[in-house]
């Protein structure tokens, strides 16, 4: 695609349909908008804009569609896959400024918010609702970035991905065109789903403004415990065992000793842990869980398990979880790693588990780090460089495509939770065969000039 | 669209590449295919196929799409708006001969099926598994019907609808092209998503030859009870508040007294009526879950809760509300009939079965029945028209307009689960608005001949 740059009649023409405080061209929020939490190579927009409403968001993209101008929306920057980078420069819509929550119906379990709305405030403005809204990325998220990149997290395993909680949407068209799809009722078979079209598309087909999300009830009861064993795939076995035994965990969560071994605050012993939680409505049913999956990991050699953790506890388990990767980018400033987040059917969790480790080993990158949303199927693997020249880079790379190229022999996926952006385009092809041709069919039905966010997904 | 009719040196063409005892043309094979459950009128195929393999479909597909010869999918042809109708003539593809489960892999709760397997037959095959396939509609559907249609019925509730278990499709294109999408992980986010495009197209946008489903487990008990209301509203209430009290029941359905009154063998009294059920992992929690939901009943005058119905009592009331929609047809066998199909948010459902019900009566038509998924505030109606001229057929097409527009009013959908296909265009354009037209563009890039389904969901 051929794009124009930012004109100065360009920059006075949007600055006017903005307020003028609300655009930016300076250096240092050029900079705030040239990279997220990936190693990929930072990016500068030619502007960055705050909309504060859909209409402008309209004739920004209008403007920007007629006038060939990239445009890429821009929610926490908190993506892993280089997702918002606007590699070929243009206009970054930043959405923090359109963060209303725009109704709360509690008796229809349902809210309506705008993209910018951050997940842990939405969620923390619900709790005296006794609601949640569950597919918890881990990171600050926006809801709009969850809607673009179907994120899931630690309690998909039970609740699943925002794919999953997503009823209405009102999109921003390449073309500045308005659209709302979707409606308030629980079901629907009503026309083509174009929903879920727009959900993980990653900003490519259209800018959502407006998303209506079904919450779920927060549980009357939880149960945390934490299991050690000898090996990483002795727990990758009790996680299947945990998951075929329709036991239904609200979190199961893989650590490799590597893990635990930087977070001694936690007071856990060094070795292959897994976190597991249940929800419910009575004690006496998760005690019967818990007890249950002890067997199961007592089944594997697990060397302590640990029930009945506390809030306090569990809520620190979950931190050290969350801030895994920053704690990891932390400690190797100077090792650009690759995160691997690939998802294989549980049965093959074992030997996906298995063959990740042994190919890190084997190719003697730098440290690299196993975790992940285990009762998923979805293994983390962050891979840091060992050395600072290309070959080291390349080594890296070349793990990546062996895992992924082992995950897609498995049945399972190249990206669980990621997305694509721009360090996943590569495997494409490979994962998705000649339906890749017709995701680009679609890219070229809804934004033809190919203004949102280009050079992304497509090898 | 313009079609062409079949010349015989098409039909020569196509039974060379089925069989010629998988090929017909004879007039009851032609009837057979001609209507579905509903009152729409009859259209005949010109021919019937049934293929029994993919590579048999791409070969007719490609033919037709050169041709320009309608071709459309039939699963068992339950469906109640005329969704597989072929209107236009040209080929119908019956999938009853492509009824292979091509894998059931408890461990991973998941099966590979082909599109003709019965719904009914799969459940009871996966029995010993201490797995099932959810979303009930009650019917004799084909897993291909289902995913078409993106059914849903009485579990619905509590376990989704048929999108949500398809994790991979195998679909023919218009133009014969196979693809392959989505995968056998539990989660992805991975390039556009294309699965949920096809889930509920009606065989409009390809034709799905094999799908992996994701199964569930079992409850290990259930707990059901009923109970009677003085009124249809007050029913309604009680429904309203079993559901915002996140009490999640497994089936919550409403029967009018009407629809009592004709089946005097379930020995209830014949007042408005819930069947509410629960599932769980222990008894205790369940008769907890029964008792809440019986101190709500009576917060709306309840006239009796029973609750411990035995196995054999809760499947011949669920028996019976299988059975209403034919037990309506043989009741009134020369008034042909509509079925209501809205939606409505939860907080809504009260006012909206208060609406239909009084759209019904004041316009005078023939009897009218109320029943439907009440906890997803869905509701069927089925009006009866009263007499038999062109008249008493526009006052219940009045009827169905009002109760819709009241319905698209109230944030709700026009149709939940039946589908489109014939009877439910008219409203599209009033439910989807402008998002309407992107359904037309996404039906011109897969199949721009038009030769899926014609003349189905568009107005």
């Amino acid at each position: 695609m051929e794009f124009n740059s930012l004109k100065d009649a360009d920059k006075r023409y949007i600055k006017s349909i903005v307020s003028p405080e609300r655009f930016s061209t300076g250096t240092s929020n050029l900079d705030l908008h040239a990279r997220d939490m990936s190693s990929h190579p930072a990016s500068r927009p030619e502007a960055v804009v705050w909309p504060a409403g859909r209409e402008e968001v309209s004739r920004i993209l209008s403007y920007a569609d007629q006038r060939r101008i990239p445009v890429t929306a821009w929610g926490a920057g908190s993506s892993l896959e280089g997702n918002p980078i606007p590699v070929r420069g243009g206009i970054v819509l930043d959405f923090s400024q359109m963060d209303r929550i725009l109704a709360i119906r509690t008796d229809d379990f349902q809210a309506d918010v705008e993209p910018g709305v951050i997940y842990k405030e939405l969620n923390h403005k619900l709790r005296h609702t006794g609601l949640f809204f569950p597919p918890d990325p881990g990171a600050g998220a926006t809801i709009g970035g969850m809607v673009a990149n179907n994120a899931s997290g630690i309690r998909t395993v039970r609740y699943g991905s925002t794919k999953d909680h997503v009823l209405r949407l009102v999109v921003v068209l390449a073309n500045g065109e308005i659209i709302e799809i979707g409606n308030r009722a629980a079901k629907t078979s009503s026309g083509f789903d174009l929903l879920h079209l727009f959900v993980g598309s990653e900003g490519m087909l259209g800018i959502v403004v407006e998303t209506t999300i079904r919450l779920v009830g927060l549980p009357a009861e939880f149960a945390s415990a934490v299991a050690t064993f000898q090996t990483v795939e002795d727990a990758s076995k009790a996680v299947f065992d945990i998951m075929r035994s329709g036991l239904d965990p609200a979190a199961l969560e893989l650590m490799a000793p590597e893990c635990i071994e930087r977070r001694k605050d936690l007071g856990l012993p060094i070795s292959p842990t897994l976190f597991i939680e249940f929800h419910g409505p009575t004690r006496n049913q998760l005690t019967d869980a818990v007890g249950i999956a002890e067997g199961l990991c007592h089944e594997h050699g697990c060397r302590e398990f640990r029930p009945g953790l506390d809030r306090a506890e569990r809520d620190r388990l979950l931190e050290a979880r969350y801030a895994m990767g920053e704690m990891i980018r932390q400690e190797h400033p100077d090792h650009p790693s690759i995160v691997i987040d690939v998802a294989v059917p549980i049965s093959a969790y074992p030997e996906m588990i298995a063959f990740a480790r042994e190919a890190a080993r084997k190719a003697e990158t730098g440290p690299a780090y196993t975790f992940g949303h285990a009762g998923d199927g979805n293994i983390h693997l962050v891979i840091n460089r060992g050395g600072k020249g290309r070959e080291s880079w390349q080594r890296i790379e070349e793990v990546n495509r062996t895992i992924v190229d082992k995950a897609l022999a498995l049945n399972g996926t190249a990206t669980a939770e990621h997305g694509v952006g721009i360090g996943k385009a590569k495997f494409m092809e490979a994962e998705h065969g000649r339906s890749l041709e017709w995701m680009k069919k679609v890219k070229q039905l809804l934004d033809p000039n190919g203004i949102l966010n280009p050079d992304k997904m497509f090898p």
